[in-house]
């Protein structure tokens, strides 16, 4: 086996004495302030934070990100850069001050209620969205000048910097690309998008102003990254079909003026190490240790997400009651957990559905329960350690979102579980094209598909579930989180060269 | 100018003996009991019925389709061809008699309830649809059934042709070619699907197997047409990611097994002298005095669709509010006409929409109308004279569908108006590929989009609106449906040929 180089190495050598810059919405820490008054941070959860932060070790990179509490506001007045850790900073933070009504209007009203919708194919279009005054107002106001905003600190950042590396993610910061490119003509732009593209029949929703601006926008970047093969052709084509681009499907590539973009998928993984280690936690010990309860008797069937429209949670239950109708026998020998992390609960369309998610819970529980068994175990709550345990002890884990950019925890639990535990996947989830041959893949939509998968899942020879769950962990320790960052690093290499 | 070809002609030259048979859900005539006991038949309306039935005639064709009134079963029972027209007939019609409640699986649950949805991007795909066993009986027993009854007839009606051309229409009969070909190996089939077709990440929405079945059905085939080269795009790519198939976009080709299928795009027009033909019908002269009530006073805008989700006709609403809104200027001075024919009313979605629309107008008359004036004239009913009628008046015609496959209305409406009308037209209409250099585009989902579209047509100098209106008529003069059909015949020769 050949020698792994260590992360930072790897960072140095592409790098040399460039300057690396982040840029998302979400900055990996966020301060408190403590009962003693005095201020206190704390990391923050979620995959892409999780990746990005254990890459970022010895870069001396800077991080750019929103004020997300009142004491990160705080901290943002000041305008300074802050080392991390505070001792003996490998990277620095600087966190951007938004007034909370434009915050509102670029996170809540364009970012998620339009494009997390439209990423995910999640608009009922006979009745939304509407595009009218209220969005332009959103749009303008919010979302474009926080782009701005984010553009300009970056350029005052690395003034002097002559051609910086500068990566930024997601869907909150289509724009940033194009403003910065006007600011820093020779910097190396790379945006990464953490959600699925979706097909230009799709993005043409959006108003042709806007569609534009943001096509547009990465297209004056240098390199854009997706999760998977399908969201890439779905960019090529939008550029083809919305600004008449020549495109190359083959090569991804795409060229816009005076430029040719490389598009390409960069699945992103988890810290083998780093999600492993999780288990030493106390909390998740004793996570396990409680689990125990349900484990000794019972065969477990979990499922980890947030309270999420894209996650699917109403078919998976319904699914699951299709399993028991049609195998009474399985009455009384399992249970279903299901961790829920509350979501986007301001929103109509969220708190109805976690409504829904209770009520389809309680029905299949007073239809196949009884006072000594109950079926479901649903709990909506935030609760990390507990996921964490739980994802170590499954029997089968269902992750059936309707459509999904990677979905992280697939990969978690490929790492973590320890009882060669099965996973049933959606095909519309990005991991599914880097785990299927370890996975049982499913339709999301089609119940009798997924129940017959549960069951094959409960029903697997020891055999077949050990070579699966060898298959999975190879397969994800191979794609770890650093081959991520090691692949954007040689093609911005690659371009910086050109 | 090129002396043109009789239709008949066309259909001889390329058909030689060869005997053509057309296939689609519903024929071009009704039988109903008259009054006096006696039996009758009537032209059905619709523009797929319309175009056909012109081109028919002189080929000794054979028409298929289902019985859809209680007098056509009682037709179709007799199991015979029927010569219409009867003294001097020049084709056939033969009707399936399909019992209610598979009727009602293959055309309500399956063809409408789910493929016109998916066709169309319609669904809340966070909530619907769900595929659980009332939907695979519905499958099953419905549409598979219905499917292979058209097949297993066409093959017996086609008994002793050796090379018969079979044209199988739209999305109720996808599996008529799989089977067909089973039976028929040296026949020459086409599909022609009349509704958008969506990209593979909408069309993996299936359950695995009917996906399958549907596209592995139509690459039996040796040519399968689209309205608009968007839609065959979407169907390649589908076959490429669902089956795996070797393709070539630039030409339009599917390698599936031994066969390389065709995908072409075809895009179906008006007969434009039989369409202004009927501005000589009685009840058209008369409604367009009875028009002139209005038209006198007021400018006219006006829609005719029917009361369908794809139509979209809220927004449509909401932007000509916003009008109102910007331009208070016009109020009092004009007239929106809004004809809505009644659609699929059993659906809840439906009866819910049509509420909604019924509400919104409500709103709008009561904002901005008066005793004197109502802006928004509504009328949900069946009345085709009075439609046409409208078509050859009106000022402006709001065609603004969120998706649609051809939509015939606005090409009848350029050949039909007199008075230089401007169309605003949405750009996920499959018209909008041809006639975009007459009408005026738009975003459907953008309320400020249309509303200054709506403001610009109003507004226009009569040269340019002259200027439009005559690019319009010969765009559709050039693409009547007799080229439509031409080409697919020519195509038809061709894969004849090798």
């Amino acid at each position: 086996m050949r020698k792994k180089i260590p992360d930072s190495k790897v960072i140095e050598q592409t790098l040399g004495e460039r300057k690396l810059v982040l840029a998302s919405n979400r900055g990996p820490i966020q301060f408190e302030r403590g009962k003693d008054g005095k201020r206190e941070w704390r990391r923050g959860a979620g995959g892409l934070i999780t990746a990005l932060d254990s890459i970022l070790k010895a870069t001396k990179a800077y991080w750019i990100a929103s004020a997300m509490t009142e004491e990160d506001s705080q901290v943002a007045k000041n305008q300074k850069l802050l080392g991390l850790p505070e001792d003996d900073p490998f990277y620095w933070i600087y966190l951007l001050d938004i007034p909370p009504d434009k915050y509102d209007q670029y996170y809540n009203e364009i970012s998620n209620d339009l494009l997390w919708f439209l990423n995910h194919h999640l608009f009922d279009v006979a009745n939304e969205p509407t595009f009218g005054s209220q969005f332009r107002k959103a749009w303008d106001n919010g979302y474009v000048a926080v782009n701005k905003q984010f553009a300009q600190t970056i350029a005052a950042l690395t003034k002097g910097d002559d051609d910086p590396v500068i990566m930024i993610q997601d869907y909150h910061l289509y724009l940033v690309g194009g403003f910065l490119r006007q600011l820093k003509r020779d910097a190396v732009l790379f945006h990464f998008v953490h959600v699925p593209w979706c097909s230009p029949d799709y993005f043409r929703i959006l108003p042709t102003d806007v569609r534009q601006a943001i096509l547009e926008s990465l297209l004056t970047l240098d390199i854009v990254g997706f999760h998977s093969r399908r969201y890439v052709r779905n960019f090529i084509l939008c550029c083809q079909d919305l600004l008449g681009c020549r495109i190359d499907l083959r090569h991804g590539k795409v060229y816009y003026r005076d430029r040719v973009v490389l598009v390409k998928a960069y699945p992103i993984s988890i810290g083998v190490e780093e999600t492993r280690k999780m288990l030493e936690i106390p909390e998740v010990s004793e996570g396990i240790e409680k689990l125990s309860e349900i484990t000794d008797k019972y065969k477990l069937i979990l499922r980890v997400d947030r309270a999420e429209l894209s996650k699917n949670l109403i078919r998976g239950f319904e699914a699951f009651a299709m399993l028991l109708d049609t195998h009474p026998e399985l009455l009384g020998t399992l249970k279903f957990l299901a961790y829920a992390y509350p979501s986007r609960e301001y929103l109509k369309k969220y708190s109805d559905y976690r409504r829904a998610i209770e009520e389809k819970v309680a029905e299949i529980n007073s239809k196949y329960g009884n006072s000594q068994w109950q079926p479901i175990d649903l709990q909506i709550d935030d609760n990390y350690y507990r996921s964490i345990a739980a994802l170590s002890r499954f029997d089968v884990l269902l992750t059936n979102p309707v459509f999904d950019g990677m979905n992280l925890v697939a990969k978690e639990a490929s790492v973590l579980n320890s009882r060669d535990g099965v996973i049933v996947l959606s095909e519309n989830a990005g991991a599914y094209e880097e785990l299927r041959d370890g996975v049982l893949g499913i339709n999301p939509f089609d119940l009798e598909d997924t129940a017959k998968k549960l069951y094959q899942a409960l029903t697997m020879t020891p055999l077949e579930r050990g070579l699966r769950a060898t298959r999975l962990k190879e397969i994800v320790k191979r794609n770890d989180v650093l081959k991520w960052l090691r692949h954007q690093l040689r093609d911005i290499e690659k371009v910086s060269k050109t």
